[in-house]
C-alpha cells in the first residue's frame, strides 16, 4: 500500500533572505507498509510549525555550526523534518495505536515516517483545545514564552504583573498589541529613528528584563537602557539570520557596570519542566488571561510563502501551516 | 598645621587613549587640623592602584552614564579619588588612632582626608605580607579575581583544576604565563591573524569559561569558540574604553544555540563574600600555589605614565604606584 506525499524541499543551500524560488514542491510515493522489527511509525500530518531557526539549517553548513543541535543541516532536495502535530496512520510500536493524535518532529510535508528515537508524544486527550494549538501556545513556541516569555512575551509578563512594551513593525500591529493584549505601550521599530530613545520613552524607569528574538539594532538599545542587574534572554535573532551586517554590538561597558547578564537559550531546554507549563497555560487558557494568536496557511504549498514571511513580518501571531483536515 | 599635599588631575576631559599631556601634577596646602564633628580621617598615601576603569570616568559624561556607580565623573583640575593604602595621620572617629595602616578610597596623591561614610578599612594586622598586596592580590583586583577569576585567570582557574589558557600581547609575557604561572598554552595576540583559529588551536575541546577583561575581537572569537552552555564572565573592556570602534560583536546565534550566559560583574559585588576570598587566597599564598605579580612605580608623578601604559599593555601584572615608604 503506497500513497502520494507531497513535501517542500530547498533546491540548494540558502544563505540570505528566502525566496519562493529557493524551495520545490516534490512528490514521493511513500509505502504504507512498515515492517515490524523498524518501530517506525507513519503520521498524516495535520498542522507543522512554521519557525524562523529554520533558515539557519537551510545555509551552507561551516564546520563549526554542524555539531550544534538543532543546527544539523537540511540537505537540499530532501524532506526537512519540523514539530508538527498528526495522526497515527501505522505503527509498530505498543505504545501507539492507529488514529492517536501526536505532536513531534515531523516534516514540512503530508506524511511522516517517524523513525524509532525521534520525538513523538500522544497529544493528551482531556486538552480539548484546537489542535494548532499544540504546534503553537502548547507548543515549542508557547514553551519558549513559558521559560524565558518568548511568543507571547507581554502576556506572560502581563501575567506575572510587569510593566510590559511591545515592538512590532507596523501600526495595526502594534494596535493589537496594545488594545487586544494589553500591552503597557508599544512602538513601530519602524517608524522609529534612534530605537535608544523609543525605549528611553517608553521605559523611563528603565528596563529590567528583555527577551530578544530580534537581535541587531534592538539589543543593544535595549542594553544602553537597561538598570542594574537587568537580565536579557535570547531565544532568537531573526534579523542576523539572514544579514550578517545586522549583528548587535552591545557596549560591554553597560554590561559591566550594570551587570547585565545576557543568556542564549532553547525551548527543547524547558522540556523538564513542560507539565508545569502545560497545567498554568491551560488555567491561563481557560480564564481568559491568556490569548493565543495564530496565523495558519492551507496546505503543504503554502509552507515556503509561510516561512519567507517570517523574514518580512507578514504573521501576526504564531505562524502555522494547516497540511490537512483531521 | 599644613603639609604641601602633591597630586595627579586631568586637565580635560579625555575621550581617547590617554596621554601624558592630559594630566598636571598640582600641588595645594592641605590643613592636618580635622574638627571633631567632621568625621574625617587624614591618610598619608602609601599605595594607590593603577586600573583601567578610570579612563571611563575621565571621559565627557552623557548623562546615561552619570547614574552609574564607579562611573561618577572625574572633574577636570580635581584630586582623583582611587583604591590604596595609606597610615592614619589624623583622625576622629573611635575606630581609628594615629598610625594605623588602612585600605580604602583613597587619592593619586599623597595625602587623602577620608570623609565619613566612605571606604576606609583598617589592615588586618596578622597579614604578615607587602603592604602592596593590599592594593593587588588582597584588594579588589584580587577580589575581581576570586569572584570571576580576573587578575590572575589562569592561577585561579589552574588551581581548581581548569585546562587554562592566557593571552598576552608580548613573546615576553606570553612566556611569563606559560612558564611562572603554569598556563597549559598561551599565545601572543597581536601576531595572531585570526582569533578565532588561534582559540580553536589553543582549545581544541572547546571554551567552557572565558574570563573577558579585553573586549572587542577576543569576546568574538571566544564566543564562536565555546562549548554549550559555556559562561563568559566580564568584568573589564579594555580594548573598548578608549576605542569605540573595537565593539565586540559576538554571533548571537552562537549564544542562542549553545545557551552561552554572559555576565558582567563588578569586584565590590563580591564584598559580601570578602574573608572567605581572603583567607583563602592567604591560604594560596602561603602554600605557594598562587604568585602575585606586582608592577610598582615611584612616586605620584609617575601615576600618569603608569596609568597610559596600560592602554598600551607596557604593564606586567597589577599596577600598583608606591606613594611613599612607610
Amino acid at each position: 500500500m503506497e500513497v502520494k506525499n507531497k513535501y517542500v524541499a530547498i533546491k540548494a543551500n540558502i544563505n540570505g533572505a528566502p525566496k519562493e524560488s529557493d524551495f520545490e514542491i516534490k512528490v514521493e510515493n511513500l509505502s504504507l507498509i512498515v515492517e515490524p522489527e523498524s518501530k517506525e511509525v507513519v503520521i498524516k500530518n495535520l498542522f507543522v510549525s512554521i519557525d524562523p531557526y529554520q533558515i539557519n539549517r537551510m545555509k551552507s553548513q561551516s564546520s563549526s555550526q554542524t555539531s550544534i543541535s538543532y543546527a544539523t543541516a537540511i540537505t537540499p532536495g530532501e524532506v526537512i523534518d519540523n514539530y508538527g502535530v498528526g495522526r497515527v496512520l501505522v505503527y509498530h510500536r505498543p505504545d501507539f495505536k492507529k488514529g492517536d493524535l501526536v505532536s513531534g518532529l515531523l516534516t514540512w510535508g503530508e506524511y511522516t515516517v517517524v523513525k524509532e528515537g525521534s520525538l513523538l508524544n500522544k497529544l493528551n486527550p482531556s486538552l480539548t483545545f484546537p489542535l494548532s494549538y499544540h504546534v503553537g501556545v502548547f507548543g515549542f513556541s508557547g514553551l519558549a514564552s513559558y521559560g524565558g516569555f518568548f511568543e507571547v512575551l507581554g502576556q506572560y509578563a502581563k501575567l506575572l504583573g510587569c510593566y510590559a512594551v511591545g515592538s512590532a513593525g507596523s501600526q495595526e500591529k502594534v494596535n493589537f498589541l496594545k488594545e487586544t493584549l494589553g500591552f503597557d505601550d508599544a512602538f513601530n521599530y519602524k517608524q522609529e529613528t534612534d530605537l535608544k530613545s523609543a525605549l528611553k520613552r517608553c521605559f523611563p524607569q528603565g528596563i529590567d528584563v528583555y527577551f530578544n528574538n530580534v537581535g541587531g539594532k534592538m539589543l543593544e538599545a535595549a542594553v544602553a537602557n537597561m538598570n542594574s542587574f537587568g537580565r536579557v534572554a535570547i531565544c532568537g535573532v531573526i534579523s542576523e539570520y539572514t544579514n550578517a551586517s545586522t549583528r548587535a554590538a552591545p557596549d560591554v561597558k553597560d554590561i559591566v557596570y550594570k551587570r547585565i547578564r545576557i543568556q542564549g537559550f532553547l525551548a527543547a531546554d524547558f522540556m523538564p519542566v513542560y507539565e508545569d507549563f502545560l497545567s498554568k497555560t491551560v488555567e491561563y487558557l481557560q480564564d481568559g488571561k491568556l490569548k493565543t494568536i495564530e496565523d495558519i496557511s492551507q496546505g503543504v504549498e503554502s509552507i515556503p510563502s509561510a516561512f519567507i514571511g517570517l523574514f518580512y513580518g507578514d504573521n501576526i501571531g504564531k505562524k502555522i501551516v494547516k497540511v490537512a483536515d483531521e
